[in-house]
Formats: C-alpha cells, sequence, structure tokens
C-alpha cells in the first residue's frame, strides 16, 4: 500500500515539477535582500498566496521593529501528529554583481541549472516543500500529520527579535518534528543531512579619530582611523588562525566518539572544494577528516567587510578620520553569543583600543538535535528509500540558522533535508540549484510527511 | 621709485581681483580629477587660453602614459633673468561627496571664503600668479625678467613620469629662481614660506585567496584576503607609530642646528589644529616644537584608504576572496623611494606575506632649498614689506610635490608662496580659500618678478 501511495505521490510530483519552477522563478524575481529591506512586504505577500492557493490557514505576523514580517501557516492533518517546516524568503545582497553571469534577480536556466540569488538558499526549499503537500493531498485526499509553516524575512541578516517572536508563538510552533533549512547533495550525489548549527556573532566594528578626513601629510601628529582598526584586528586572530580573546575557547565542547563516527562516515569534499575555490590548500593544509572535523566543530572569527578612506581608483593622500569592518564569529556548543561579545568588548579595551566602537548586527545559539531520536531515523530511512543509497547525517553544518529559538518554541527534533550542493554559491555570484535535484527533494519530503504520522507507533 | 610702481600695482591688483576671482570659479567648474581622468583636455585647454591671452608663448605638451598634457608657456622679460612658475591644474577626487555643504564643483562664496575642489589646491595659486603678471605689465608695460610656466595634470596623483618630463625640457626650464606650490598663510596671519617638500611613495597592496567569495561558515579552512591583508600591514606599523620595515630610517638626517632654528621661529600652530579636527590630542601627545619637528623631519606611513568584502548596510556572512589597502609613505631627505619600495618588498616576503601583491602608484624624492640662497631672501623681504610682518620659513612643508626633478631640472632654489590656510581642507570636503588672503597674495607674487632682475646685483 504504502509503495503505491509512494509511487503516485512521486508520479505526481514528477508531472508538476516544472509547474513547481516557474512559480520558483517567479519568487526568485523579487529582490528580498534583507540587508537593505527591499521588496520585504511583496515577497511575504507572494508567499502567502502560495500558502493560501495549497489550503494552508496563513497570515502574515510582524515582528518587532527591526524584524521582517513572517508568514505564518498550518494545514490540519487527519492525525494528531504534526510537522514543522521553517523557511526564509529573504535573500543575501547581491554584490558584487560584475561577477554575475546574468543578472541575479532574473532566474536563468543552463547546464541543468537555475541560477539566481537566493534560489537555493532557501526560495527553491520552501517551493519544494509545497510540491509535497499538494502531492500529498492529491494522492491521499488529506495531511496524514499537521503541517505548520514559519516562513521568516530576516535571516540573512540574524533574524532579529525571532527568539521573542518565537518565544511568542510558542504554542503555534509546538509539533512532533521540525525541517530547518540547509540541506543539500554532495558531490558524489549522496544527501546530506544535518542535525543542528553553529551559533554567530556578527558585529561591526567602527572608529572615529577625527572630526573629518585630514591631509595625509598630517600623518605624523593625526589619528588615522584605518591604522587603529587594522592594529585592533589584528589583536582579534592571529595569522596562524588562532582566536586571541582571552577565555575565548573555555566552553567548546570537545565533539563526542558517536560525533566523530558521523563525521568519519561522510565523504571528504575538500578536493573539490580545493578545485571550486581555486586554492592550493586549506588553512593549516588540513584534508580528509580534519577538515571536516574543523569545518563542524571549529569556532571561526571572519572579516566580512573593510571599509576606510578613498577606494576610488588611482591614489588619494588622504588620512582616514574613520573606519569599519563587518566580522562574524561562529560559535559551537556551548559557546553563549552574548558572553562572547562580552569578551571581545573587554579584550578591546584592555588591549588600548576603547576607541573602537562594537555594534552588534546578530547573535545567535548554537543548537543540535540528538541523532538517537526517531525522527532522525525517519529522515534517514526515507532518503534511503528515495535516493537508493544511506544519506550522510552531520552533527551540526558549518553555518547558522535561527535553530536554537526554533529548538526552543517547537520543543521538537529539527533535520535539514534538501536540495543545496557544494557549488551552489549561496551568498556569491551565481547563486544556482541543480534542476534534477528538485524530483529527489520533494519526494523526500512527502515521504516524511507520509511517515511521520506512524513514527514511534 | 620702486615704491610708487609697488603702489600701482598694488591699485591694479586691488582694482582687477574681483575679474581674477570670476576667472577662479570658471577654473574650479572643471571637474579635473586626474586619478579618474575627467576633463583633464578641457581643464589644460583653458589653462593655455588664459596664458596666451596674458600675451605668453603658451602650448600643450603631451607626456608619455599615463601622465597628463602640461602646459608650457613663457614671456620673455626685459632682463636676462628668469623665474619658472610651477602650478598643477587638477584636483584631488571629491568623494565623500555626503560630506560637502555644496557641490564641490560649483563654487559658492559664503563666510568671506570661496569653496570648491580644487580652489586652494592649486588652482587659486595659478590665478595669483596671473594677476600678478597682468598687474606688472600693466604698471611697466614690459616684465622685467622672463616668466615660464609648468602647469600639470597629474601632481595629486603623483605626477607620473614628471621626472622624464623636466628632464626633456631641462633647457626650457633653467631658470634663476622658481615659485613652486604651498605657500600658505597661517592662523595668526603670517605668511609661510616653505624650502622644500618631503618625498613619497604611493602603494596598493592586494591579496587574493581565492577564485571568488565564500560563505563565511568555510572560515575554518578557507583563508579569508581581509585577515591577510590587516596581519600584512600590523607588521607595516606599530600602534606606537614606529614603522617596521627593516632599514626604513637608516638614510634619516636628523635636523640640522639651522633647521631647528627656522622651526623655533615658527608659531605653534598644534592648538589650532586639534581644535579643527576635534582632537583632544596628537599622536604621541606632541605640542609646540616637538609638532612642529615631527611634522617636517618625520617620515610616515599612512592607510590612504581599506577595501574588502561587504561594505553595505547590515550584515553579509560572506569570506572575502579579495582585499586591498591603499598607502603613503612620506620621505624625508635621505630616503630614496626606489630604495624604500624594495625594503617594504622584501619585508613582506621575509615576514611571510609573499601572497601581498605591491604595486606602486607613485615615487618622489624629497627635496629641500638652502635657507641661504638669495633668491631666499628676496621672497622673505618683500613678504614683508607686503604683510608687514616677517614670515615663518620652513625648511620644508609636510606634504609633497614633484620639487625634486624640478630642481634638477631648473637647477636654481625654489620657494613656496600662496594662499593655502590652514582650514583650507585640500584634499577633504569643503575645500577654500580666504577671499582677503587673495590681493597680498598676489602683490607678494608681482613683488618677487620685480625684485628679480635687481636681485644679487
Amino acid at each position: 500500500m504504502a509503495s503505491l501511495v509512494e509511487d503516485r505521490v512521486a508520479s505526481y510530483i514528477e508531472e508538476h515539477a516544472e509547474e513547481a519552477l516557474a512559480e520558483l522563478e517567479r519568487y526568485c524575481r523579487f529582490e528580498s535582500v534583507a540587508a537593505q529591506g527591499r521588496q520585504i512586504e511583496e515577497t511575504a505577500a507572494y508567499v502567502l498566496d502560495l500558502l493560501r492557493d495549497a489550503g494552508f490557514e496563513a497570515h502574515i505576523e510582524p515582528k518587532p521593529a527591526p524584524g521582517h514580517p513572517v508568514v505564518l501557516a498550518e494545514r490540519r492533518g487527519s492525525s494528531p501528529r504534526s510537522i514543522l517546516f521553517y523557511n526564509h524568503y529573504d535573500v543575501q545582497p547581491e554584490d558584487p554583481l560584475e561577477l554575475w553571469t546574468s543578472p541575479p534577480f532574473e532566474p536563468r536556466r543552463a547546464d541543468g541549472k537555475i541560477y539566481a540569488r537566493g534560489v537555493s538558499d532557501n526560495k527553491v526549499h520552501l517551493i519544494s516543500r509545497l510540491l509535497a503537500v499538494r502531492a500529498v493531498l492529491a494522492v491521499e485526499g488529506e495531511l496524514p500529520c499537521t503541517v505548520k509553516w514559519l516562513v521568516e524575512g530576516d535571516e540573512e541578516i540574524g533574524s532579529p527579535r525571532f527568539a521573542e517572536f518565537a518565544e511568542q508563538h510558542r504554542d503555534f510552533l509546538r509539533s512532533d518534528a521540525a525541517l530547518s533549512e540547509g540541506g543539500y547533495v554532495g558531490w558524489d550525489g549522496t544527501p546530506q543531512i544535518s542535525l543542528g548549527v553553529k551559533g554567530l556573532l556578527s558585529v561591526e566594528l567602527r572608529v572615529r579619530t577625527a572630526a573629518r578626513d585630514a591631509h595625509s601629510s598630517m600623518a605624523t601628529v593625526v589619528p588615522n582611523a584605518a591604522w587603529r582598526l587594522v592594529w585592533a584586528l589584528a589583536t582579534i586572530k592571529a595569522p596562524d588562525e588562532r582566536i586571541l580573546i582571552p577565555g575565548w575557547y573555555d566552553e567548546v565542547v570537545p565533539p563526542t566518539e558517536a560525533q566523530k563516527q558521523l563525521l568519519l562516515a561522510q565523504p571528504s569534499e575538500a578536493e573539490q572544494t580545493l578545485k571550486s575555490l581555486e586554492l592550493k590548500e586549506f588553512l593549516g593544509g588540513v584534508r580528509g577528516y580534519e577538515y571536516r572535523e574543523r569545518t563542524t566543530f571549529a569556532p571561526t572569527a571572519t572579516i566580512n567587510g573593510l571599509t576606510s578612506g578613498y577606494q576610488g581608483p588611482g591614489n588619494k593622500t588622504v588620512l582616514p578620520a574613520v573606519a569599519s569592518a563587518k566580522l562574524d564569529f561562529r560559535l559551537v556548543p556551548n559557546q553563549d553569543p552574548e558572553r562572547q561579545l562580552a569578551r571581545l568588548r573587554e579584550h578591546l579595551q584592555r588591549s588600548g583600543f576603547d576607541d573602537i566602537q562594537v555594534e552588534v548586527t546578530g547573535a545567535e545559539h548554537p543548537a543540535r538535535t540528538d541523532p538517537e531520536e526517531p525522527f532522525v531515523e525517519l529522515v534517514r530511512r526515507t532518503a534511503r528509500v528515495v535516493y537508493g543509497r544511506e544519506p550522510y547525517v552531520s552533527p551540526n553544518m558549518a553555518g547558522t540558522q535561527p535553530l536554537y529559538p526554533l529548538q526552543q518554541a517547537c520543543q521538537a527534533p529539527i533535520a535539514s533535508a534538501g536540495l543545496g550542493h557544494p557549488d551552489a554559491r549561496a551568498h556569491a555570484p551565481d547563486e544556482n540549484i541543480r534542476i534534477a535535484d528538485f524530483v529527489p527533494a520533494t519526494r523526500h519530503v512527502a515521504a516524511i510527511i507520509l511517515g511521520l504520522a506512524a513514527m514511534g507507533d
């Protein structure tokens, strides 16, 4: 029986994939850049319409400023079980625009891919899950479990006030399981399931040394904001990649044997990543397991951007009065963003850089789901059926999502499953999905919905 | 007799000052930004017309690429003596545009000033000298000495290939004396004469760490161009302002007693500069003589600009593949720009930063004129007459001009005299001149022309 249902669902998905991809292309035309507040309302309205058309009770819920509106939706199922889908409709800024092969908000198909800003991160995942729901409805006439949806509009700027929002909507979000964003298919075609995320502390460091820029001939006596920034940054991380802020690593828990085993079972993606980025080697020369261990378990300190003085063509003998740097710090269990922020501030003070202003632009806790949860087994088993191979399960991904407050609110195991791929270029020019990944990923979601009602019975 | 002539010259200058300032305003409307190659030809043509209208034999002489065309002009005088005027028609870029009170290329009069990009540096000086020549011609019917003019169009980008050009035009440039740019009137109304300049080495440091930007979750393994740049810069200068490049100070000659005496006779401008830049104190807490000694004799290393990654609003979790910094190093006798460049390159290599590319964007030698030259005495004496007070003479200014190749070519003493002022905001928003400075500065030039014929007789 299950097999017949699954076949019919698979057929439905294949027959309606092209229609869904056209919806995806329309979705990608919205320039929903959270950092710049572009087309946020319009994109939320488009998502709302999509969900309502699929029979969801849906509405747009404002988030306290500076948060963007959230789309909440629910469609009741025939069992008491429920699953929550997390997606976001916002995207990263498209710059540097000149490195895109085609305009980032005009989806383009080529080489079996669709290129567009946000197509992989995260728009295709909403469309794929929606097609899965439609397929189950078409075949079964009803959903075997309740499906809830939370689609937010500011994930790419660190989901401001998401924790507060999730806490307020705790009753709605409470579920038996949740699918987050971020699943993907590896270089070798194997699905990758992730059970957690790193945390993130995003800051902007700013320094002003004078009321205005001066002529650089004054450099003997007038302080230079760019130098102050450079010297301050150089105290944060050493050329050997060690973060120098006192206490930074104090709460880091070493990986357990079970977590290491999950990583050991994974293939090495190092070679392909080297090639894709045209690198000679990785930091510290790591390869193989060491590469995966670092990617999964190590905290980071990253300069995202530097700005000061004259940046145009040619030169300008100016002494800049202002300079700034954007940084993000990825955090691992049990690093707490607030505690790390206090350490950063104290470090700058103690190192003589009390002229450096620290503005927090994002803060998220790390989070993990226990690999022993039955829901994790459901996600693995269904993936095995759909993809015909054992998926790789990662204790947590290298990236960040607002999983911690979601986990606190839904009180359920959370796994990722999706159709990112290693050359998807999320956050970079020529972001893309592989069209061939769309149907299996969608079938996987449908199988999870079908399997959830029976889970643990 | 001399007094009568000087009175008539002064009257002419006063009567024609408004006419000349209108010419200046037209001149300032040309957006002759050398760094961006804007309106270079048009501005050179305007200067050519101005000089021809004053009876000069003038023409535009190309400079080898990437140099901009030079206006050369000459009007013979009645004595064998000759004086060379150096000016430049190009200006600094106008950014940051938002900090200008009014558009930089639409000259505006307010508070007894004219505001415009390039009005002080260096357009007013050409107009003032031209009015001085016209005044002498009007009163005397002829020039008592030959006046030559060299007006270049790329001083603000370090006068590329000027040395070569000056060498080629050695016969034309050979003179008995020269006036450079850069003279000014201090906070207290006293004219400041400078006898030299610092040299300059301008470079752009660039680093690329990968074929493209990556997602910042890859920061555990993928090298970050912004960090590489920060670490490399931090090896160039320490927070105590000491330049760390081995050998950097080796050829620096300490000031002589005579040079120190010149500085000791100067007023302190430190307080006004503190106020103007809204600083609590200068680097190292220097004041008074120490401030002047550092400004005059110390070499510098200045970051002019920093660029990497995402610089827009909000944050972006990107790991930048490219980063760059513009720097200038002011050089003092006897630092040689080529030798210092070799030291910088070797230092980066030896410090493990062979991934940092060094592009030279400007190189000029320091230069000084001996204070004992009779021409220096003429400039001092005439300033005393016009301004009614003893001018301050500086062994060299803190800034740079292509004085060394000019000195090599003209084989003559060179002094500055002009109407910059300490709040002129050269190279910064709201660049300006004080209108009241225009007539005395112009009378001073006329007195130098009149006095030169008799000099040393």
